[in-house]
């Protein structure tokens, strides 16, 4: 029944009929978490082997001569650069291997403009009072979490089908010199799962912000973290800016927290020289060398580029199924009621549900009472704060499957008690 | 023959004599590295078996229950918080551990403070111009580096037999509110191996800073780094501290970077609950968790702290025939010219020669051209500035004992010809 066509006596039927399940649901006192993009135990298990195949026995000599158990290389291994560089489509001598995680590496990055000028001449952002950041809706919460930390007026862009709308991203970056960069998710985004298209990524590397030391933050995460047979495929950023002049213009990460283990994986960047070279004045202070051991070990694992998207159809197996319950629940149950949005996506961790306007947060509380976890209502947006409260970011990746089925009954039937409330005007 | 008291003729013949024994050790075409604290492939292979712990068969779940591959608990897992809360003296929940470098989080520690102020109400340093950072010399030339970077004047504090010269800083830093901090290696001191006394310590933590917001950072990389059966020991500053009522003032470090792989190791600080939730408050935003895998391989390694310490027993009978090396030379070759004066420590890395005073420069270039390759002279003190020319770091623990031999002869020779130049004039 498509609620909004409803009559209220309907409606109120409806919503006695949800309570009725709801408590049901309830009186089940499940323990169920779809918060976070965490992968699942089975797809943690992909990675065992790697854990044999750097042991006592083991040669730790590396490419470049060295043995990777003692101090050296601060910017990593030659074949894990190699590697790095494969992944993220870019020469292995633009790329730096760090710890296990990229999210510290983005983090480093902002940390680094805030004191030291990324362009000769320009300010440290500290010293810049008015600093925007522009924050693509819905987005990634820790990402925005970063700018926030630093004081960065975020402003959000809307997402289209095409990635940011790029009207407004051009028309802001070209008049106001205090918006010092952008954050992207440009494949598979978090959380709608779209994926740049062609001219989102061209008209990218053709910016000309009024800012000489705004940056794109370029976060590939799930460059390689397809789910169907129909992947998206995104133009590639560094070779658009050679084209346009702009090579300093984006900065890249990707790691394999979603590919081998998010605790114990490894994590990379990549930069033009002009940008690595202010990096790397940093990174020289920061830390004598990150886990060569890791990186090793994840080299001798794979192999090679060839050997890591193998491994990627594994998981694509184990999260096919998860992303189906996901969105056959969804058709199932939400879609009659014209009451949310979601999207489809090709790959990445997410489905981003767009409930009844104003509900969000209501189906989110709903859900936690009833024993499901949902990221907060508001987390895809700059300070927790949906306009329309409206958009929760469905994580599938780490419950069972037959919990995931259970948790996302109760979220359907949680947004539909919801949207019942609101159209009968008691929240 | 003691070079003070010879005739120029006497020197002379002496120099010529050098000249040759120089010219025979240059011809060799050697190629050793005495530069910096690494650890010697013997020692590395002492933690070979900790790679074998942690294999596909293993159980991967730490004593908070939590699966140790996947992301979660930014201060690392219980078991390895309670093993750095042993090694350093404090309690576990003071504890966080990190990646594998404790320089990156004395790095992260002086950025933090560099944009948020440690005590509310303080400006953060980025906002004090002309910030000043206490060094005692010699010191670590790394830990100087962070602080050069983030633009801080260094100030330079003698070292006496019990630490820095006290009378020193309690004068300064009571004077002074733009005074920030200062670097600390209370133990086995880089690099001349001194440990603070009793007294030293105890002054430390009754200090009374004119700056709210002064901040010891207190290295305790050598905490239980001994090299004879007379270990030094260390008085505990966070208890002193408790006496004093200056819980803040210390924030320590400390890593297994020279206990078990120095790539591959797992690093810890602690702190104040007060400071402790002002770099939580960063932690939070900067990472999701550092590697916890590597923490749990760790823990299984050892067991506990007493394993640790038998480890410890193992390093040592490694690392006393190699200073007994550095010493019993530097005693037959240089005592008797009287031309220079070293440290004779019980423990960590480092001997601290000071040559004749104006040729410490000269002898790391004559020791670099007969392939020895030194610490940079100067790199003791900040902005790599050795007032008198005199101090150079002697790292004898990476060569092989019979490198490390013909090493020291090449540097006594150095040494001595240095001498020799600068008594005679000609340099």
């Amino acid at each position: 029944m498509e609620y909004f066509k409803c009559s209220s006596e309907e409606l109120e039927k409806e919503y006695a009929a949800l309570k009725k399940r709801y408590k049901d649901e309830k009186g089940k006192g499940l323990s169920l978490n779809m918060a976070r993009g965490k992968p699942g135990k089975e797809q943690l298990d992909l990675s065992l082997k790697m854990l044999d195949v750097m042991n006592s026995k083991s040669d730790f000599i590396g490419e470049d001569g060295m043995d990777c158990r003692n101090y050296g290389i601060f910017h990593g291994i030659d074949e894990c650069r190699k590697l790095f560089g494969e992944i993220l489509g870019v020469p292995s001598n633009s790329v730096m291997v760090g710890g296990n995680s990229s999210l510290n590496m983005m983090f480093d990055t902002i940390s680094c403009m805030m004191t030291k000028p990324i362009v000769e001449g320009c300010k440290p952002w500290y010293e810049v009072p008015d600093r925007k950041f522009l924050c693509p809706v819905p987005g990634y919460d820790r990402h925005f979490g970063i700018t926030q930390y630093y004081g960065f007026e975020m402003i959000p862009v809307p997402m289209n089908e095409n990635g940011p709308d790029m009207d407004i991203v051009e028309r802001l970056v070209s008049n106001d010199e205090s918006i010092k960069g952008i954050w992207c998710v440009p494949k598979y985004s978090n959380p709608n799962g779209i994926t740049y298209s062609d001219e989102t990524v061209r008209r990218f590397a053709s910016l000309k912000p009024a800012a000489k030391d705004f940056r794109i933050m370029w976060d590939n995460a799930y460059c390689i973290h397809d789910i169907t047979d129909t992947p998206d495929k995104l133009l590639n950023i560094v070779d658009e800016c050679r084209k346009t002049g702009n090579v300093d213009l984006p900065v890249l990460f990707c790691s394999t927290s979603k590919i081998t283990f998010p605790g114990a994986g490894v994590a990379a960047m990549a930069a033009s020289s002009n940008n690595m070279k202010v990096f790397a004045a940093r990174y020289n202070y920061e830390i004598i060398s990150y886990d060569k051991l890791n990186m090793l070990r994840h080299v001798k694992f794979f192999g090679d580029f060839n050997g890591v998207l193998k491994h990627m159809e594994k998981h694509k197996a184990i999260l096919k199924p998860k992303f189906d319950i996901v969105l056959n629940t969804l058709d199932k149950e939400l879609k009659p009621t014209g009451t949310a949005n979601w999207t489809n996506p090709n790959g990445g961790y997410f489905v981003s549900v767009d409930v009844m306007e104003g509900t969000a947060k209501r189906v989110v509380h709903l859900c936690r009472d009833a024993g499901v976890v949902l990221t907060g209502a508001g987390a895809t947006y700059p300070l927790g704060n949906d306009p329309h409260d409206s958009n929760i970011r469905i994580a599938p990746t780490f419950p069972p499957n037959n919990e995931l089925e259970q948790a996302m009954d109760i979220f359907c039937t949680c947004a539909k008690l919801a949207a019942c409330e609101k159209l009968l005007g008691k929240i």
